[in-house]
């Protein structure tokens, strides 16, 4: 696809890439991205419930002056067999509003993107915790909306199975839009707090949202005022055909999994492609590839690294990595050392992702083990290996080449690997005018350059009073 | 009933009251408890937004030794016609959990007991969320557990009506039971984090649910680890029938309202009693009644701060306050200065404050003005009135003559209400012995002389292994 050499291909878009910044986000996941992050000596093995371990990460991602952290979740444990599960150190962890209102009271200027279900959430008790995030944080939360990819979650919540893939996204979008209702609840300024007429806010600028669809029946107004970013930001990670369409139509920040240049360049031109069938413009949505960087002072020490990561892991973990992707396939018959058969079709979890270990899986000449030291490193997210400035290069080829406008940052280990990509390649990224050297507003939203949404009853006054005029 | 001048009666408990000493409970509503603490010139009138307001507060409880501070909620905002609603300071404020969160990053020892409804909320949903509370703060988390007075809630989470009383509290009895089996999912110590051999955790200390009942079905286990405490502290508010007896069965707390000392009396020695059916010992509930207090340095002065609290009233807000009690009675040919009719005998919606209300407007000779004035200190709450040794009298009355283990102060105004608290009324407790003079423990358990529950699926082994032996 791209002919020229890299160094020649980074000059080329030099010139772009002047005015436009990195967007940079800490997917601070407990102990780090490897599949046994939690064994290296490093790491903080009991990082899920360590508040001082989270405080520390985050104040070291402000220090880099990150957009925000990240952290995934889904309501209900991760399966496995016995024998994979009891080695599995991502299993518990803190619910991850609660832990990111904790973080907002000690930090400045980090945003907070936090993931919740679409599915097992109700949209009323979601637009609150986000609204008081917004709050607490003065503006600096996200919504990562997901619907879920952990089928366990469903008899945690009453339900035989896990609902399709397009129903879950179906009533993700319902869902969406009247989060968005609750949030424009109040407008800005419904508040006067007038002490000395008594009167505490004009009644005129409360909306009630009385939303009547095929999900949801959610009459509002929310108990909480308009969040002062208008919306917290709105993130999305599907990849599939249905959740491109979700993200074009309401996200503004995709966090996406992409091995290759053109993969990503791909992805990237369809989903802002979208963009302009929703009135919107490619600025309003920001595409960020996750990461895993492997940092050494030289390229030997990075590799080494890299090995050591890879060897602790147990071989009940390499084929439990694999039978989550292998369903119904009887693995028995192979050895790590035998070419990786093909993956099975059907599935109603992350479609997205699976597409994307068949493209490993068949490229052709993998092994199980080396499709499992793929998968282990960051399940799918592009690994990238050696010095802050090949690190660097990496980075900028896909900013400059039209495959990302910013990055999801996943270390490998914690607090070390950020440690690594504060200290050591942040200030490279920053000595060649791609990323921040301050914050340049005080909310996520402004740091993001997302424009802050108007309020929809808002606009439709206005619409009915230029109707009327 | 009591006969005895009130000096003589504190005498004669002195000796009691020297171990046992006095549960003090904060309740921090965003401005303060008075129905127009907002438009007081000492208050802050943006509180239910205002962190470093909650901040302060909490910071100057946790200076004067309190036990917890305490927040209610319900997941709608409460209604009204526009024109008292516009006056209402309460009706948009944090969400409770997520404000805790963030406070319990910047206190050590203060506790923090939240309310959240087992009528709107999922039994999974919300364990996650306290326990991962209980983690954050190290240990000082409280629920209080309610089944939703407002019944605005309903028509936010796609329901025609608010569920009946009588199944709001079925319903609440199983959610307690849920939720304290997902807690239970984990054993202490299951988890073993052995980074030599990469065993995370022993499976035979995870315990799944598998819960299979009336109103829920949920598989489990939890993704939190079981919480510091073993349970976050159990806390209840309702005094009705029902709520009495899911609080002897369940509360470890009962935050209740009560205006004379012999109805508190009568309620104590009530649920006190009821503990023993349930294998529990009176010492594994404590009974905190609200107390309001208007504190000065002479009666004067206090008597004057109340006058002006209840100046700031204005007439609407007078007629909403008593509307909320008189439904369906057509208050339109009454003035402020006719006695209080009699009140109607339907509701679904807290029994047990109407029949407190009821009570005084039946004690025969209020006016409806002095009814509104009496319900817009602290709704039904007991006002006490005077200098911080007549406050400290006033309590100490009750605390010695079995109707209360400690207290939940409501501040008529905030922050300053809870400032004269700490700085007038504490010392005068702590120098009657009667109060802390530094915390005893690290947990709200051990603050309050809770024990900590032991894990029901330990309790079941060891049963299962003594049959066996």
């Amino acid at each position: 696809m791209h002919k020229q050499p890299l160094a020649i291909r980074i000059e080329k878009k030099k010139q772009m890439s002047k005015t436009r910044k990195f967007r940079l986000g800490a997917f601070i996941q407990a102990t780090g991205h490897h599949v046994s992050a939690w064994r290296h000596p490093d790491s903080q093995a009991d990082a899920g419930f360590n508040f001082e371990h989270y405080k520390e990460i985050t104040q070291t991602a402000q220090r880099g002056l990150f957009d925000a952290v990240f952290l995934a979740d889904s309501p209900g444990v991760w399966g496995g067999a016995p024998e994979t599960q009891k080695r599995n150190g991502k299993l518990v962890h803190f619910e991850p509003v609660t832990l990111f209102s904790a973080l907002s009271a000690v930090t400045q200027n980090i945003g907070f993107i936090a993931t919740a279900s679409t599915t097992y959430e109700e949209p009323y008790t979601l637009a609150r915790k986000f609204a008081s995030l917004d709050y607490l944080s003065n503006g600096r939360a996200g919504w990562n909306v997901v619907t879920t990819g952990n089928e366990n979650a469903a008899a945690n919540f009453g339900l035989q199975h896990h609902p399709e893939h397009s129903q879950r996204y179906e009533r993700a979008e319902e869902f969406v839009e009247v989060v968005k209702g609750l949030w424009d609840s109040w407008d800005d300024d419904a508040f006067i707090r007038d002490k000395e007429s008594g009167i505490y806010f004009d009644p005129d600028k409360l909306h009630t949202l009385n939303h009547k669809g095929q999900h949801f029946s959610v009459k509002g107004p929310l108990n909480v005022g308009r969040p002062p970013q208008g919306y917290p930001v709105i993130v999305q990670a599907g990849a599939s055909e249905a959740g491109r369409d979700l993200a074009a139509r309401t996200a503004e920040v995709i966090f996406t999994a992409n091995q290759t240049l053109a993969d990503a360049q791909e992805f990237y031109a369809d989903v802002k492609g979208r963009l302009v069938k929703y009135g919107r413009s490619p600025d309003d949505l920001k595409i960020m590839p996750g990461a895993f960087p492997i940092i050494g002072r030289t390229e030997e020490e990075a590799q080494e690294k890299y090995e050591f990561l890879q060897s602790l892991i147990h071989p009940d973990v390499a084929w439990g990595i694999l039978k989550t992707y292998y369903k119904g396939v009887d693995l028995s018959k192979y050895s790590l050392d035998d070419l990786a058969p093909e993956l099975p079709n059907e599935t109603n979890n992350n479609k997205s992702r699976l597409k994307l270990v068949k493209d490993l899986a068949t490229r052709g000449t993998l092994t199980l083990r080396q499709l499992y030291l793929a998968l282990a490193t960051a399940r799918g997210h592009r690994t990238i290996l050696g010095t802050p400035e090949t690190i660097a290069d990496q980075l900028e080829e896909w900013f400059n080449n039209g495959a990302a406008d910013g990055f999801n940052i996943m270390p490998p280990i914690l607090p070390t690997g950020l440690d690594d990509f504060v200290n050591l390649v942040v200030p490279v990224l920053q000595k060649r005018g791609l990323f921040r050297t301050e914050y340049e507003g005080s909310t996520l939203r402004e740091n993001l350059g997302l424009r802050r949404p108007v309020n929809q009853f808002t606009v439709k006054q206005l619409d009915e009073r230029l109707v009327l005029a």
